[in-house]
């Protein structure tokens, strides 16, 4: 072994070539951060974009007394200050059994869940992402609906999987369409690329959409039929299920997976009561659940415990059910104010046609085929540059197999109900302008 | 399309294959799992095993202070419960430009540091395995001291990277054998395989040793040197650098990087303050940031907000600098108390030897080269079945190609000095009785 190191590098000074791995390459780079970058850059712009929730209505008291009580008992209060386990807090997952249940409309005896079944990860955003870790390599198949999630599609990116587009109509993802796609797959081989089936199931992110109650059986009967080189899976996404203003409240998808081996289903804190606490949940089938806690365990041992102590007391103390009302009665409030607007502005605009959305935080407006609504579209600069007002691109929620530029994601997420009919009167503003 | 749906399998009732994603499988399961099972076995069971922090030091007065002096400014504590941003909390990374630079013993405006340049996630642990991901494709190099981190091992292994040992002695990983060693990978044509070299600076886990302070800027010169086909990085774990109990005090690699182009630098307040807030920090060289924010941003949009701004409000109020103190003399007691038994209890042993750790939560133990210590071993049954004491294996923290089995990494992290005591005791005894 030599002794003396020549320190002087053999090259010339050029700085050496960084190369990161490819499956950080396939990473879509930022569209969350362009968003942001416009917000900064032009700071009167209102903006119908950011999923962000309302902070009038986040639970300062509601957090307050949660903390105060957990911090009351020194040895809770040190618990909560340690390491919890991968899985997440003992604590808060047993309050999740009679949480979940209700949701379920069920008892808990009856669903005979326990603690061990449910998993806390930082925000659901760390489950989705840590099931397309450990489900896909690179050229797997995941179906997804049209539009969909746009943060999802990137995820679907980062592990190289490929995302195709199952025809949705008003009543979601078509178990009909699914069947024939699958069909098809089949019939080319791809079955065994086959891994999974992305449903956002209640007022989907971004078209407010929710896929109809006798549509999912169906959905995970076929899903089942064509089962036959491997498992494929459905990743119930229920970001949005406590978030119900009116109309009928759906059962989950999970709810028909009897034997427990198919659905992944995943909820958040996030929407319904605080985004910086980043809390969510899953229900995972037991195949997966080594698999999923050595992922989280490679990926950060467990989310913030004394976050999830603070949920879980919240639970407890009987806060959280009037918070989630207040929320939701505000929610209600701001979606009329965005509908009404649009009634008001958007009625004369010819090829336009929105959604009204039941629950959520999202209205899909579409436009005339004729208008596209990109990032380098003439309507998105025209709405951030002279109107000041910002929303998100719908190109940017359909998987690459089904490109459509004209539609636009509007969210009433954090404007008061007044800026949200000043954003959708520029925005109209804004489109009519494009249009000559 | 087909309007009729056959729901029935086409095949037999057997359930259908569940197959994950190659990367899951290569991620090792569960030695950390397999810990906690043995301990929740065997409940009398001391711990020498644990890398929890000590329970009797975690700071609930502090936490509690710095949450009321938060929510007492009502805008504060909603800026709290929003979502923050995937780099993290502005106002914690404002207060991590003072905060470090102290620890690098330099006014801030010498170092050239902003907010801008901090990265918060979930512990250091997250930025450990982001950096894996954004750098690594499987067959990649990474180089490692001997023994190391073995959960950075599990880390490396998720991505499929390989391990690759540098001969190390007490003063740490040798430049002149890092040196041959790039010397060879160059000649066998795998250089453009090599991403990182992985240093814990301070205190290793598990050996206790740190880099000897002459050996910092010649281990970056010889990155440097080889950085040929592409930049090397430097990884360097500073997560025990604030548990400095006596010494010298070791200037950290980042400081001899002057381009700042080739050290990454991880730390973390899971150690000097609390596991169960997670809250991490590193500083990424600029042409790896946006791809660091782009993963960071797909697993989880940003680690809880409300712990980084406690963590904040902390080091503003003057809270840290005094619970610091306290912190690092109970831990200077308790490794003193180990230090004491090994040599009340293992002096005797033949072929016994541990390293005096300066810093840091563990001392690192060598037996007889007869003796092996794995999960599988004599050792570990007789250590937990009859004598009740617990530790980890050495022969985890090796990579595949330097494989030692008769080492044990001892914390003192977690028991108090009486416990430590007879815990060591019965370890002793453990070993006697296996060696007959």
């Amino acid at each position: 072994m030599s002794t003396e190191i020549e320190t002087m590098p053999h090259e010339s000074s050029a700085a050496p070539t960084v190369r990161l791995s490819r499956r950080s390459e396939w990473a879509s780079r930022g569209a969350i951060s362009f968003l942001m970058q416009q917000g900064a850059e032009n700071p009167g712009v209102l903006s119908l974009a950011a999923g962000f929730v309302d902070p009038s209505t986040l639970p300062v008291e509601e957090t307050r007394r949660a903390f105060l009580e957990l911090f009351a008992d020194e040895t809770r209060a040190r618990q909560a200050l340690q390491y919890g386990t991968s899985q997440g807090s003992e604590s808060l997952r047993e309050r999740l059994v009679p949480f979940f249940s209700a949701l379920e409309g069920k008892a808990p005896a009856e669903l005979g869940l326990t603690p061990a079944d449910f998993f806390l990860t930082t925000g659901s955003q760390q489950l989705l992402s840590i099931v397309c870790e450990i489900l896909f390599d690179p050229g797997d198949i995941c179906l997804v609906a049209s539009p969909t999630y746009f943060v999802f599609l990137g995820a679907l990116e980062g592990v190289g999987a490929r995302a195709i587009t199952v025809p949705t109509d008003e009543h979601g993802m078509s178990p009909e369409a699914l069947d024939e796609i699958l069909s098809q797959l089949a019939d080319a081989g791809e079955l065994p690329r086959v891994k999974l089936v992305y449903a956002v199931s209640y007022y989907e992110n971004p078209s407010g959409i929710s896929l109809s109650t006798d549509r999912r059986p169906r959905l995970l009967d076929i899903v089942r039929k064509w089962s036959l080189a491997q498992r494929i899976f459905v990743l119930e996404d229920a970001a949005y299920r406590e978030l119900h203003y009116d109309g009928e409240a759906y059962p989950s998808l999970w709810s028909f997976d009897a034997p427990r081996d198919t659905v992944i289903y995943t909820q958040t804190f996030s929407k319904s009561f605080s985004p910086g606490l980043r809390v969510g949940f899953g229900l995972i089938p037991e195949p997966l659940r080594q698999a999923v806690i050595d992922r989280k365990g490679n990926e950060d041992f467990g989310s913030a415990h004394l976050t999830q102590r603070i949920v879980s007391t919240a639970l407890a103390d009987g806060a959280y059910p009037p918070h989630l009302e207040q929320v939701k009665q505000s929610y209600r409030a701001k979606r009329d104010a965005m509908l009404a607007a649009a009634q008001d502005y958007f009625t004369e605009i010819p090829g336009a046609r929105w959604e009204v959305p039941h629950g959520g935080l999202y209205v899909w407006m579409t436009l005339s085929a004729a208008v596209p609504t990109g990032f380098d579209s003439q309507l998105f600069s025209e709405a951030v540059k002279h109107q000041g007002v910002m929303y998100v691109p719908g190109e940017l929620c359909f998987a690459p197999d089904q490109l459509e530029r004209n539609h636009m994601r509007l969210s009433f997420g954090v404007l008061p109900p007044d800026q949200i009919r000043e954003g959708m009167r520029r925005l109209a503003a804004a489109v009519k302008a494009v249009m000559g």
